[in-house]
């Protein structure tokens, strides 16, 4: 039976996406609805109730990820699953994590209102902690699940009042039964397809409605310590100073320039820096800085990495100042499955929306989540890039668009 | 009378400078003697005991002001004066000020030993309040008898907890009944010469004992907001940022190249830079930070002001953020007498000590008197140029040098 003709609804989908952004709906028009707080309870209770309204069975496992069933025909087990997160940062947005939810299930009301049975069972996933802000790791629940931390571990993580995750399931009532990770009775996926706002500028600048999500970037980060002399700002002349902060001058646009040039993806940022002492009267004597770098592949990294170093050795000779570099942390560059990107492309033209392929620079459930089964992503714009911001936008023909590639992706998949 | 074979005594003149320094040491070998304090008291009144021992008559006047008098032979009652002041910075050092008050007292104490009478007579002043680190203005005492301040509104200046000016002096006793600035009865000095460490590395860097100070360094202070966007550092491409902090490396690298280049003596300093959100994965949207000109002359702070405004309009089309440039306060750049500093020169070079002349590139009780009477100053190196901080140091035979100046400057003028 050929679906082609089918189509999400519009204005369903945006209801959905505005009724559960009124949980934690702040003043300036954002949501603060933070991981495994009574609002995060609060938007569980509506959205696993929607799951159940639309004829899905619900579980919820060890680390309080919900996952809403579909069946399916074939004696198959292994779904194919969509979903992403509905925690938010403090002061995010309406949309980041809450689309990709909610657009798998206008996914299964479509399915339902057209009577379509498919071959594979459906479900929707709604991911513990994707954002990280109460309590660290940053994709919490899927990361459990696709194995990369322990349950001991993640229940044990405390927030800043050392309240720990395992006794705030308890207490919002999301502890569940169900083991964490697949299970025999609930194998890892056939596919996994995560809808998500871009949370960047390029299908914004490339007026492209659908992103082909083809991988995420590479992390590399570093704490840098620049240590000169703090002196003086009028009895010390221009050529008898060793002033940190024009040596970090160098090193941002270094870096910056690392980043523009390195690999065709690549991206170079100073995020945070620090002045010590900080007067304005002195030259600084200290300065701390971060560095963030990001590359579609190792190599791109280690490229990065060895050109940082060779630029602090010559700043540290011709500007007098000692730097150490520190690496804090790496993520490996993800590449998703080719023919689930392959799939999500075919239903964009399909469905003749623009469409490019490009690549997440951002965390999303998706990548643990493809360590463990076929995945890939679909972005919709967000107005001027702009997330984890109250001011977050999208426009109700974007959501339409990536439900609809999400719709059809899952029919081609699930089928 | 010849009196160019005379020379102080280093030994005394080094005990005095460390017996004052242990009122108020610290246990990094610094000294904390904030103005107005319980120690700023002790530091007075030891002072004043040392004057008085020295055959001087003491006065107060209504800031606090200490003036210790060595009658002369003249009907003309303008004295020769010295001196500088004896508050430290929170966590300062044994030398700055005090070395000038001492070096002064060490002249008096060899001009008595040695029955010398002067023409003129001979003044110590200890002014209140120089570093401006508890109660601004900085160089308070010196500013009010110039006449810079008013008296009234100086004793209503309040530190941090509220405490008044006008409440400290009668607390610790030195509310003085003398009137603030010059009079008939003790009316403006004939010269003022105040010897000072150097607080820079030039004297040292080059080697010379003696610095013949010319004047002082003109300032402007601008602050700057510099508004970008902030954004995700891994989604946003290089080419799609407007980087806050980008744009300040490129601002902290121009001014000092103005700094450089501006003017002989010119300097150029960021010092304090503040970045929103200060996050080590978000690209800034918004950084704040300082910028302080110095020059020898107006012309040359023009230069660099303009060349500042030139550079932020450079960089708003560039990087496609907005810049606001604010100038905070101005000081107009202070030139010394020609005949003082030719007195401190011959002086210098009759001891055979080997000196420069140099611009003050900080400020001091000498630049307020310089306004109202006949002024210059007499500089010692301080090793690696390091200054308000407890390792502050110099050698016992750079304190001899700049005192044996100060002794023979004060004979030639007040002969």
């Amino acid at each position: 039976m050929n679906h082609s003709n089918i189509r999400v609804n519009s204005q369903r989908l945006w209801k959905s996406l505005i009724d559960l952004s009124k949980i934690g709906a702040t003043e300036k028009g954002g949501v603060c609805r933070v991981a495994l707080t009574d609002r995060d309870r609060e938007g569980r209770d509506l959205v696993t109730q929607w799951l159940r309204d639309a004829g899905m069975s619900v579980r919820i496992d060890q680390l309080g990820n919900i996952f809403g069933r579909r069946p399916g025909t074939s004696s198959s087990r292994a779904a194919v699953a969509t979903g992403s997160h509905i925690d938010t940062q403090p002061s995010g947005g309406k949309f980041d994590g809450n689309y990709g939810v909610l657009a798998g299930l206008e996914v299964v009301r479509v399915l339902n209102e057209n009577n379509i049975t498919t071959s594979l069972p459906v479900e929707i996933c709604v991911w513990t902690n994707e954002e990280g802000s109460r309590f660290t790791p940053v994709m919490m629940g899927s990361g459990g699940w696709a194995g990369v931390h322990t349950l001991d571990a993640l229940l044990q993580r405390k927030d800043i009042d050392g309240i720990g995750v395992g006794e705030e399931l308890h207490r919002i009532g999301y502890a569940g039964a169900e083991p964490l990770g697949p299970t025999d009775q609930h194998p890892t996926y056939a596919r996994y397809f995560e809808a998500h706002i871009e949370q960047g500028p390029v299908l914004e600048a490339s007026d492209k409605l659908i992103g082909v999500v083809t991988g995420a970037l590479g992390t590399r980060w570093f704490d840098v310590e620049i240590s000169g002399l703090d002196a003086h700002a009028g009895s010390t002349p221009m050529h008898l100073r060793r002033d940190a902060l024009r040596a970090a001058a160098k090193l941002i646009d270094a870096v910056h320039e690392i980043g523009v040039s390195s690999s065709p993806e690549s991206r170079g940022t100073v995020g945070s820096l620090r002045v010590i002492p900080n007067s304005r009267n002195t030259i600084p004597g200290k300065v701390n800085l971060t560095v963030d770098f990001r590359s579609e592949n190792e190599s791109g990294l280690s490229v990065m990495e060895d050109r940082l170093h060779s630029e602090t050795e010559k700043l540290e000779k011709i500007l007098k100042v000692t730097i150490n570099v520190t690496k804090v942390s790496e993520f490996k560059a993800c590449e998703f499955d080719s023919e689930c990107i392959q799939i999500v492309e075919d239903a964009a033209n399909l469905l003749q929306l623009s469409n490019m392929r490009l690549i997440s620079g951002a965390g999303h459930d998706a990548i643990h989540v493809a360590k463990v089964c076929p995945t890939s992503m679909i972005f919709i714009p967000c107005k001027d890039g702009i997330s984890h911001n109250e001011i977050e936008e999208i426009k109700p023909v974007e959501a339409e668009a990536g439900a609809n590639v999400l719709l059809h992706a899952i029919l081609k998949a699930a089928s």
